[in-house]
């Protein structure tokens, strides 16, 4: 057996790792037989020199073997999960998870909260009044098997090795490296036993990977861990290089969430959760192909199939389910206040991530964990790419529970938004799928 | 001022550091509010990045910074240090530092002890009965003021970072890095006050280094932060494709060194030291250039004054000076067992590294720090590269306290030596000088 220095070495080297060494250095790990240090080391190697498929699925099954794993054979059908990259105004799961499951194929979705700039799908659900995330395991079967779906907070006993390696990794600068996104995300996926999984991989300003190559990769390591770990996965590469939809922070996402499963959503949120319901629905058994896919969930948003399902989901979580009928019934921040064009001309880009951040300074988002959320906070967006407008015309309203908020995210909101003569190439939303 | 986070992720991103910013960093490790798995990403970061000169030159002034340093200044004239990358056999120092005293210019030489396959200066001298290494400093500045050298073990009051991220790069698989390398041997050096440096680098098998390459970047690299520091130095590129000399273990070096200084050594040991000895002199302003100072060692040697100046040191730290006048009174080890040419040939190939192992096993090293090191042990060798043999000429004799150590280390030595038909070119001991 190599020893943990053996390891390090050869990895700094470029050597391929057997999956026993990886498997018995990050057992060590967690174990504490390995110190922090080593594999502070082990992490930098991995950003210069990468991982083949091989050793992120080896890496991936031993984050997976730290903790405990959710079962669910108890759910009759085929269960299929997705995970987001993550992006400004993401609201796809909310979207998605009834949508799917209006067409027959069961979603037991596990999410996370807000931190930085990207939102959190916990958070956003948290803002219907009475709704709970904190379901044990067996009331999240039950629950899947008896209406379809259930969106709950992933257990802090599932892969405890990722919150270790991930808090080493963000002192340590080993964040942004393909294998070790990759492999934190795909070991929380695995330690759920879904039949399939669909990633949505963004890509653009307001994504983390800014371009095409980049979100490839990392779509390519996700996909090749699955393929390690025998479970079949696709994933969907889109655009961002805005928000997603028109509202970014956490009641106000919901609402557009609920009138995209009403079949009146901005087209571009609709867009996507069509493509990654579909691959979805074929990974399920419930569609021959994602066009057939897609035509099936077209007709469910348009029946209210895929609404009702959300509001059964949100009934069978504890939420009022008059929220999502009258959204005046969702928290509402105090201030309103629009960011106005300076000039004539046509929306050239928007700065998606610095939206985020002056959503961030709303109050619709966490600096750190642990920070409170103002739940009706965030940004509206009135014009997006390639709409014209005149000197005046509303850009974006901002609402926040204190307008002194205002005072640094206004100039953030006029500074993200460029207006020039050109109207922009349109450009298709989904670019790639990789299985 | 950046922070530890920035600092590992400018440098895995490949941008140069400031100074202040690695001084800030060392200064904080060194305060324990720098935790080792940051420092251990930021080695690894090095050792794929590199480091400029600026850069090595702040990490090496705030390694100094973390101790004491030895104020040289009450020493009367030009002082002039040296210090060895490590090799086979390797007792330059023993020779040069009583050898350049005696041409007049003062060395107050610090050292090491064994660990590995190198031997240990002070390990070598503690052989002479009597022999006194730690000398305080009141009492180094006194002797070397009277009698020009004094060779003493180095203090743990200097430089105590280079201890700390020594074990750290030991565990982290960083210690092979040039920079990292360069730093910690220059941080001990310039913690010592002397006027100028003499680095003794070497290259081939029985060296850290293994090409010419490797050798001139390390010793580009110290003599860099030589530069940063302000401190006149220079390099000495030799080759060590065999052991140095003949003799490898402590007291069978002390011997050799003794017949060294009086002009009977071996001719690669005696030539090694006027190299290097003849750049003191050039430092120490004793001689215009490298011949002449070349010459006048010649002159010291021929004439008695550099074995009698090793004479007086000896009798100054306490030693038995009969020993180095009558070497039978250095410890012998009981055992002493030819191996044997198995065919007629020419030596083409002695692996000095595996001879160094073979050694360490005969009791002549230390396999971990505070191992006992067995003094009269080692390796007499009997050919060296080029040397014609016939079956059953001795090509080293082994000597060691305890025979069942023989019967690993005969077939060791046996290995090491290959004997083939073709003599092997005549190369240069002395490859380049740097500065």
């Amino acid at each position: 057996m190599m020893r943990p220095f053996d390891v390090i070495k050869a990895k700094r080297d470029g050597r391929e790792l057997a999956p026993d060494a990886i498997a018995a250095f990050v057992d060590g790990y967690v174990r504490g037989e390995i110190p922090d240090d080593q594999v502070a080391a082990f992490l930098m190697a991995v950003c210069f020199r990468g991982m083949t498929d091989r050793e992120t699925g080896s890496l991936t099954a031993a984050m997976v073997r730290s903790g405990e794993t959710l079962d669910l054979s108890g759910i009759p059908g085929r269960k299929v999960d997705k995970h987001s990259t993550g992006g400004v105004g993401d609201k796809t799961s909310i979207v998605v998870v009834p949508l799917v499951a209006s067409a027959g194929v069961r979603v037991a979705k596990l999410s996370g909260r807000a931190l930085g700039h990207t939102g959190g799908t916990l958070d956003k659900l948290e803002t219907i009044p009475g709704f709970r995330t904190e379901l044990a395991p067996a009331d999240l079967i039950a629950q899947v098997s008896r209406i379809g779906c259930a969106i709950v907070s992933q257990s802090a006993r599932l892969v405890p090795a990722d919150k270790r390696l991930y808090a080493l990794r963000d002192r340590t600068a080993t964040v942004d490296c393909v294998p070790l996104i990759a492999s934190s995300v795909m070991s929380k996926k695995l330690a759920v036993g879904s039949d399939g999984i669909v990633l949505d991989v963004k890509m653009g300003s307001g994504a983390f990977m800014k371009t095409l190559p980049d979100a490839r990769a990392l779509a390519r390591a996700m996909v090749g861990i699955a393929r390690e770990a025998g479970r079949p996965t696709v994933a969907v590469i889109s655009r961002m290089d805005e928000p997603l939809g028109r509202a970014v922070g956490n009641a106000l996402e919901v609402e557009e969430a609920v009138r995209t499963l009403r079949g009146e959503g901005p087209p571009d949120l609709r867009d996507l959760c069509l493509a990654v319901g579909a691959q979805m629905l074929v990974l399920g058994g419930a569609a021959p192909n994602p066009q057939a896919g897609r035509a099936l969930l077209e007709d469910r948003l348009a029946r209210g199939d895929a609404a009702r399902k959300f509001a059964e989901m949100v009934a069978a979580q504890g939420g009022d389910v008059r929220a999502i009928e009258e959204p005046s019934r969702l928290p509402r921040a105090a201030v309103a206040r629009p960011v106005v064009a300076s000039r004539d001309g046509t929306v050239t880009a928007i700065d998606a991530e610095a939206l985020g951040n002056a959503a961030l300074r709303l109050g619709a988002g966490r600096r750190r964990a642990g920070d409170r959320i103002e739940p009706g906070a965030g940004i509206v967006i009135e014009r997006k790419l390639g709409d014209r407008v005149r000197r005046g015309d509303p850009l974006a309203v901002l609402h926040t529970a204190e307008a002194g908020d205002l005072e640094d995210a206004v100039p953030m909101v006029q500074a993200a938004y460029q207006i020039g003569q050109n109207a922009p190439d349109r450009r298709p939303l989904i670019l790639e799928i990789v299985s």
